[in-house]
């Protein structure tokens, strides 16, 4: 049987090997939910980086810069990281380069996996199905906060080893949590969160909206992955 | 209101600030259980080292030598590492140099807090007593299994969030995560940790004993601390 894994924070990436791992990179508020929602719309390539000033130098070669630090938005970007703002004609053909608090960072982390692909509750059914056929072992990747563990990745994580749970096992403790989790959260995943820490910064910033958008399963059926050094579908 | 915070794995110790802290120190299979078995039977001091061959030279200044490795007891020592080694006769009195594959580790890199206190389920209502009436904040740092999250540790640091909870609240998510694990696990803790790794791992060698007792809340009313080099009550 596949196993699938979780490493529930970037900061413990090193005790995985994934050389033959496909990892599943997640940042459910906001980063990957931002980009599948940008892939549903048409963008052309999203290019994640770690370093906000390499990031801001794109403009310059006709890219959409976006990004946050903290959850606001990078002074002098093109645009922050709400989901709303990735959709329809401000994304479509455009290539946009990214970097986030936690999720770009993560991508950076997961380089040197077997292959990265970009996963949110808005694509997790193209996520499980894509996994399920397959032929290596996963790792979910969780974005987190700054190092820390958080829920809404760590529910994510948990809906996919759910989801696979008949043919992929768990490897370890970590995948068995995520699904405890999530299994307790899926009736009501805003309640669930709204005791969370991150939940209460980001709803500190007016962003409910995007919460309650993020957590929604299967808004589309898109698979961003990494090819290079840019996200494409 | 003081606040406790569960760092799931020594891997993310480097993202506490434990200067002003209490940390708990928490190896529920077997480390921490063995100690606060140990000091309910009398022991006069045990010293954790996180280097095997560090610990094995104690054994010419008179010590007990104690530990294991991937589980198993370490060729030459006096015992291994399983609690119903530590009572009685068997360390009335007596100093034991302890080393393991992830609790000694842990205390190790939790050197630097405030205070380091050894928490298990069988000392669990004297941790929350003393975390009370504690003028500092606390962490919860979880010994894991080789820098992984496990469950057991995680259960018990989710019990120290629940039975706190009116008094001290969760410092972010890692510690919600963990008390709703442990309000799902607690009517049958042996039960729910069956389908974890590390409970499969020991169950192999034979430990189902000592894994039903480590997980019996309440059985001695003992604090160990570490002062110095050392742990003591």
């Amino acid at each position: 049987m596949k196993t699938i894994d979780v490493c529930l924070s970037p900061e413990l990436m090193h005790l995985y090997d994934v050389r033959d791992r496909t990892v599943v990179v997640v940042d459910i508020l906001r980063a990957t939910s931002c980009m599948v929602t940008a892939f549903a719309h048409g963008v052309a390539s999203i290019t994640p980086f770690a370093n906000l000033e390499a990031c801001r130098a794109m403009k310059a070669k006709g890219y959409i810069t976006s990004g946050e630090r903290d959850g606001k938005k990078v002074e002098g970007f093109d645009k922050g990281n709400s989901p709303f703002e990735y959709m329809g004609d401000q994304v479509r053909d455009k290539k946009i380069a990214f970097t986030t608090t936690n999720g770009t960072q993560a991508i950076e982390k997961a380089k040197g996996a077997r292959e990265i692909i970009i996963g949110s509750f808005l694509n997790l059914t193209s996520v499980a199905r894509y996994l399920l056929l397959n032929e290596h072992n996963t790792l979910v990747v969780c974005a987190g906060w700054k190092g820390k563990v958080n829920l809404e990745d760590t529910l994510f994580a948990g809906a996919l080893v759910e989801k696979l749970k008949d043919y992929i096992g768990p490897d370890c403790d970590a995948p068995l949590a995520a699904q405890y989790l999530y299994n307790l959260a899926k009736g009501d995943m805003v309640k669930f969160l709204s005791n969370s820490s991150h939940f209460n910064r980001l709803a500190k910033l007016g962003i409910e909206k995007d919460i309650a958008y993020c957590v929604t399963p299967d808004q589309f059926h898109v698979l961003p992955r990494l090819k290079g050094e840019a996200l494409v579908i």
